[in-house]
């Protein structure tokens, strides 16, 4: 079968950019606020192909250009004709507006990632493809949405309109099934009824609307319309979405923590498309911090190594590096431990020795702001993230330089499968190592802190949380900082669910998974109490009324569906479940279930590369399953070898 | 009055990248075949003001975005009210097709180049801004063509169709005044009657036309229509062009220079609209080694400075530099010397200041594939061009070594102008001149050779031309050049009319202005002979049939209208005329009109930078005025200086 073809990293840079620009608030549209790269105007894609016998193709192109056989010009759109023999296709093709790319089929002839793309500046690698576009009829410059008609679940009259409740959360447009003749309307969006309710301010709205009206796509649950004729009015939702299958199940002895699966995988579904957002409302844009948390929830829901690299392309756009990713230092650093994570789950060499390139100028771009300490530091108009939070940001922070050592840890891992060279980067490792615990290890706190160079010594939990997730503490370090940092009533908590996600994942890996279930029944619980269908950006359970929705000064700037509320599935699965790849791409892998302290039953399967894993759990009985090679169940000081297509029953 | 405004060079690049994707031939579309940069994709265009009373402005946007006054957003399109004091004004805008670029217009409010242009990575630039986008219902998206409309001279039944002669090269359409209702009929364009009489091969070529048929605009003096139905056709053409203001004018005792002007103009006006083209047939590309003739045509037809900004900006595209200009070496350098030709001419040190770091950037680019000499040579897929002509071209070629000198002498130049530092460029130019003369230039044979890496000696006249134009030979040399290579018949002679453009130059700056006017006659007057309406790419006398109209293996690929066959203009302005800026922007000037020793009789009218000089001679009688101070008149070794407004009457 014939695929769309390009200049690889094109489709999902181009698309990306697009995405960027598809946020609108209160009838503005508004691009993210960073240097957007778009892909190539003007390519050339080809490939020789030695005939065994008269072949005749036709070749199809989205921008302009034509195809030349053995130096002699075609148009596109015609059939021709190649003689037996050597024949060198090339299909020259421009688009001014978007993404040029082409697709030919003949017999023998037709495009795939066996066909080479070249920038028409000397760079020439294998072309790029996506399993999303593999028809004639398709146009990788325009997103296929699968619709699916969601009814309404309730209608009722509110201050003389009508308010439309469909139930779940939607990515879509409304669809009027009865609607008066003649009479246009005010359609306005909610997330949550008071959203739809607040015509003013609702952060999506359609004015002067009617059947014929070409509605956005746009995230909703509720739909107000204030006019009187309202009632005359049956709607449902068109919900726009592009299908990828879910591989991850869970059910338990809880049904809390069922619905919370539910839920969370519903939000991230939602979350999910060409690309892994942050939320469907707001900001709609691909955020690095966001991504990198994302594809750990990806890899136990999906399992989709294309959603991973179009997200991951897409962040990182073309070289030169203009700027930190998101404008965020250490957004650029969770990008590169991103790319050795997600060849841990794929093992797929091919693509990291594509992406390898810009791993590099995007660390050497953060190495460039060095210092004789090896320690990164913050340049004017540099975004130290880390978290919203009250952080000691004087000078180098130790947040930055365990983020730029685990890095450096991943790059020398990453050129390592590749055969690379990278002596450099382990002399600066060795060294980083050294200085963090040197300047930011405070032998009487028990912990590190935010910033030698301000004299304050402040603790805090995220430099903390992150040595160690990353493993620039040692085993001493950890233990000390369990006790003193993060089980510390004394060092301010973490308030934020980004930085949250880090906090039950350090707290699962140092053994306190009860702690993290009960955390997890009480935040997502807690939501699930206030009715949500989808898993909210930050939920305080002190908020009650309206305030819940505000943020970021925006009565309705919250959002309500979330992905990085989504990551209760990468704790189930990685905990509770205990499936993780001890080799690249699952060649080897552990099941380690946890859950089984916590939980009376539990059942579950897992993607894994090339197959599924099977966990079930019904006390005192553990069955594990997986169709592909490379399984250990763990469990305790003992392990069992899990063989493919086996079932391994044991008794704990 | 407000002005389009946008990221500075974004809208010379991308209508350039758009130019650059024109090109059709016989049903098929031809884009360059060199990486194609675009304009930015998202930008933040921005000024304060200091109001001292309430405003209300609206924006207009190209593409999607909003406006932000004091932190507060807004939509565009609406009006805005800003209260006295401090009033930051920040429209953001992305266009994910096109450029983006804003509008914005209020009492005190204007968007101008007194703005603020950002590329959200944090370069800040003054805006962009074009004279030819001053109203809110333009578009910079959009060329706005005029239209003008030409009657068909001559329409004639030919093998059973018709012939419509318009009797000039038009860019544009054929418009139908009367056409036969529900027919469908070819369309085949010719710059000559040969090829639009030929149905099959000609270039451009309608098929089931009608009279609703939306034509591009394509060049052409002839129209064939071979239907019998198009006797019932009456059709004019529609002309469709940028206004340049024609500012030189030139007529003389001699009425054949009189028609080789007129047909230069003409050419030069058809290839000129928002870029210097090579030819309106073929390529409609951009190339540098013809834009840089070109600028000097331009310089005594127009002296419109936007042009050149223009052209110069879209060949240079953005940083990093990928490949060489259109993929040419040479072309690289010439383009940095028409920057300080271009300054010459405007002595706008603004444009200077903005575009020099582009000039380092490409200068740089060029010095990386210098050799311990300092030496440029060729690498792999180097397109090391000069001329198509039997050079030598082992190894280091002398005639870009010579291009390089006069490179790094225009950027020392334009580094003084700026007080930019270049001492590393002054040293290197001072060591490649040495150089160059020990190791190209041959006593012997008393001109300069080819490759001293061959062993062959070889001798063009291409090498030692530039020598002498660049000012790389000395004085001696020179004469030595003249002598033994420009005026020796052992050398192979300039076949190319690229080429011919510098031989015409190095010998009217050797004082052998007869023989150029007795070159002009021949070469230019040829093509005048054969009922050229327009001058050609290349013209041989020998060529009298169907033969002429044949270049590049192609019987219809020869441009009849083509920007460097204009380049009598050039000479008649700079030699004859004798007009010359000696400082930068006609600041001073000198008029040396060698055409009295040849001409009984001629005047003309240049311009300057913001005036004109008149000149005109009929013989005793020498007549100069100028409406700007600065001038000196020239007469052998005399000189007399021109008062601004003061006609200067000299006996001869």
């Amino acid at each position: 079968m014939a695929e769309w073809i390009w200049y690889p990293g094109d489709f999902e840079i181009h698309q990306g950019m697009l995405q960027n620009c598809v946020r609108e608030e209160r009838g503005m549209r508004w691009p993210a606020y960073w240097y957007m790269d778009d892909c190539l105007r003007n390519v050339r894609l080809f490939r020789e192909y030695v005939l065994t016998q008269e072949e005749r193709f036709q070749v199809k192109i989205c921008g302009i250009g034509y195809v030349r056989v053995n130096d002699e010009k075609h148009r596109c759109g015609e059939t021709i004709t190649c003689m037996p023999g050597r024949n060198l296709i090339e299909i020259f093709v421009a688009n001014p507006e978007g993404l040029p790319c082409a697709w030919a089929e003949g017999t023998v002839i037709r495009t795939g990632s066996d066909w080479s793309a070249d920038d028409m500046a000397g760079h020439i690698e294998a072309a790029g493809t996506s399993g999303l576009y593999q028809s004639p009829e398709q146009d990788p410059n325009r997103i296929n949405w699968q619709e699916e008609r969601v009814p309404c679940v309730s209608r009722r009259k509110v201050n003389g309109g009508c308010l439309f409740d469909f139930g779940r959360a939607v990515t879509g447009r409304p669809h009027f099934l009865q609607y008066p003749s003649g009479v246009r309307v005010t359609v306005c969006y909610g997330e949550s009824e008071t959203e739809a309710l607040d015509v003013e301010r609702c952060y999506y709205k359609e004015e002067n609307a009617d059947e014929h009206t070409d509605f956005r796509r746009r995230a909703f649950r509720y739909l107000y319309i204030p006019e009187k004729e309202a009632e005359q009015i049956e709607a449902e939702a068109l919900h726009q979405f592009i299908p990828i299958p879910v591989r991850g199940t869970f059910a338990c002895n809880d049904e809390k923590m069922n619905r919370i699966w539910k839920v969370s995988m519903e939000t991230f579904r939602l979350c999910s498309g060409l690309f892994i957002l942050d939320g469907i409302k707001r900001d709609q844009w691909i955020w690095s911090g966001d991504a990198y948390q994302s594809f750990f929830v990806s890899r136990y829901l999906f399992g989709d190594e294309e959603l991973v690299q179009r997200t991951l392309l897409a962040l990182r756009g073309k070289d030169p590096v203009r700027q930190h990713m998101n404008t965020i230092v250490d957004y650029s650093m969770l990008w590169i431990a991103s790319v050795k994570n997600s060849y841990e789950m794929s093992g797929n060499r091919e693509f990291l020795d594509f992406i390898y390139p810009k791993v590099i100028s995007l660390l050497e771009y953060c190495l460039r702001q060095t210092n004789e300490s090896g320690f990164l530091y913050g340049r004017e108009d540099d975004w130290i993230f880390v978290d919203w939070a009250d952080l000691d940001k004087e000078g180098c922070m130790c947040a930055e330089q365990v983020l730029l050592a685990h890095c450096l840890q991943c790059v020398v891992e990453c050129a390592a499968v590749l055969g690379k060279e990278a002596c450099g980067y382990e002399e600066r490792l060795r060294k980083l190592r050294r200085n963090i615990t040197e300047y930011f290890w405070d032998e009487e706190k028990g912990g590190f802190i935010d910033s030698y160079e301000s004299g304050k010594r402040h603790i805090s939990r995220q430099s903390n949380l992150w040595a160690v997730l990353f493993d620039v503490a040692d085993e001493a370090q950890k233990a000390s900082i369990l006790k003193n940092v993060i089980c510390s009533d004394a060092v301010a908590p973490i308030t934020t669910p980004y930085f949250k996600y880090y906090e039950l994942d350090a707290l699962a890996k140092m053994g306190r998974l009860k702690e993290v279930y009960g955390k997890i029944l009480e935040y997502w619980g807690g939501m699930l109490d206030m009715g949500a269908v989808t898993f909210w950006e930050e939920y305080d359970p002190a908020q009650t009324g309206e305030e819940r929705y505000e943020m970021y000064g925006d009565p309705y700037g919250k959002s309500l569906c979330h992905a990085w509320g989504a990551s209760p599935i990468y704790l189930i699965g990685r905990y509770f479940a205990g499936l993780y790849p001890t080799k690249p791409g699952y060649q080897e892998f552990a099941v380690q279930p946890e859950g089984i302290h916590i939980l009376e039953r539990f059942s579950g399967e897992f993607p894994v590369k090339n197959g599924t894993v099977r966990i079930s759990w019904e006390k005192p009985c553990l069955t594990v399953s997986a169709d592909v090679p490379g399984g250990t169940v763990i469990l305790g000081e003992k392990s069992y070898s899990l063989l493919p297509g086996k079932t391994l029953k044991l008794e704990v």
